[in-house]
């Protein structure tokens, strides 16, 4: 069993941090009064401790207290015991580079396998899946390896950008690099939109929010999935 | 000595491949009348074959003849002889993975560095800078390593993009995603927007085209560089 809601973005426009996902996280962590926080994405390089605090303030409004995971003495341990995990967006390069070098991708894997609840926004959400391949961030540093967590059969592609078709800028369009990732690899990626989400539910994997996905599979033409439909057989 | 000419885009929007540049490719291969094509980034997906005759057709419109690397037998020896080379656009991430896995990047930069003159679009020029780790592509590919040419004293940012003041879309703009690599780098960074070249000759490096640049170095506010200006000292 799993329970997750991954998200394509953590805060919606004209909104706070959050605000739009507080429901989702009072459900999802409705048995957890603390809740562990993996701040190591850094959005706009902001330290561990800054980013805590902020993800800390956002979740009081939920009622649950959040520890930054950087705080713990054997983080291995604490992810085993948690009661809840939050994966914050940023830099996904340098998360999964924190992930491997701390010796956490597995012991992060192996709880949320194990039905830990785990909430994702952006590069949070994008670690879900098979590789890291499908992110749209810069390589600010270089990872091990990028393959991720796969707790969904498939890739993520967060923030998903349908193409302008008034701008004349001719750097790629998202479904053009999406198209060079399949010349290479193989697995489905579901470009979320934002103010979408996934939502796993004791193995069952859901689209919600308002929005369709658009759904890419190797050699086919790209598609989109509406909202509520279910995801769980995409591999 | 160096002889370089490094474009943020091959294209221009309502304008054929290469068009704007012709004038520049006349000028900077005016010796050679052969010119070796490095088609490893794929645009799209596209075949090495599909590329080079694609890139070919635009160098007729200059009365050169171009070969793709992969077409020798000898390609360290055929870059040691060029008259002259091109690197083309696509993803940057496939593109470096190629000229390590082929052995290819220290004869490259060596040619270079000997005065071979050289063209790079978009991913051909992020890899003239010190890594690739300011390319906009998704990494498609693990390559052993982000380094690359180096040279140019810097890295690029190619199809630099503004922030759009109306956007809703709550992805990281291009200027934090370089804030992000600032926080973990030290290099100062060029956004160099579409349309716009830098200039290598005899190891002065000028910024072409009618646009400024955007430089960004770590700890500082980015400022804007006029066309012409010198970026020689910069480091």
């Amino acid at each position: 069993m799993k329970y997750a809601i991954l998200a394509s973005t953590s805060t919606l426009h004209g909104q706070d941090y959050l605000e739009y996902l507080l429901p989702e996280i009072k459900r999802l962590y409705k048995e957890a009064s603390e809740v562990i926080f993996i701040p190591f994405a850094r959005p706009g390089g902001i330290s561990l401790n800054e980013y805590t605090q902020k993800a800390g303030d956002a979740f009081k409004m939920a009622n649950i207290d959040l520890k930054g995971i950087h705080e713990f003495e054997n983080p291995q341990e604490a992810l085993k015991n948690a009661k809840g995990i939050f994966t914050g967006g940023g830099n996904t390069f340098i998360l999964v580079s924190e992930l491997y070098r701390r010796k956490l991708m597995q012991p992060l894997k192996d709880a949320i396998m194990a039905g830990t609840p785990y909430l994702g926004t952006s590069a949070g959400s994008n670690i879900a899946g098979l590789t890291m391949q499908t992110t749209n961030d810069m390589p600010i540093v270089h990872p091990p390896s990028f393959k991720t967590l796969g707790i969904i059969p498939f890739n993520i592609n967060p923030h998903y950008l349908d193409p302008d078709q008034n701008s004349t800028h001719k750097g790629e369009t998202r479904e053009t690099r999406i198209k060079e990732f399949h010349s290479i690899n193989s697995q489905p990626v579901v470009g979320l939109r934002e103010g979408s989400w996934l939502e796993i539910s004791n193995n069952k994997i859901s689209l919600k929010g308002e929005l369709s996905a658009r759904i890419f599979k190797k050699d086919q033409l790209p598609y989109e999935l509406d909202a509520n439909s279910t995801l769980t057989d995409l591999s």
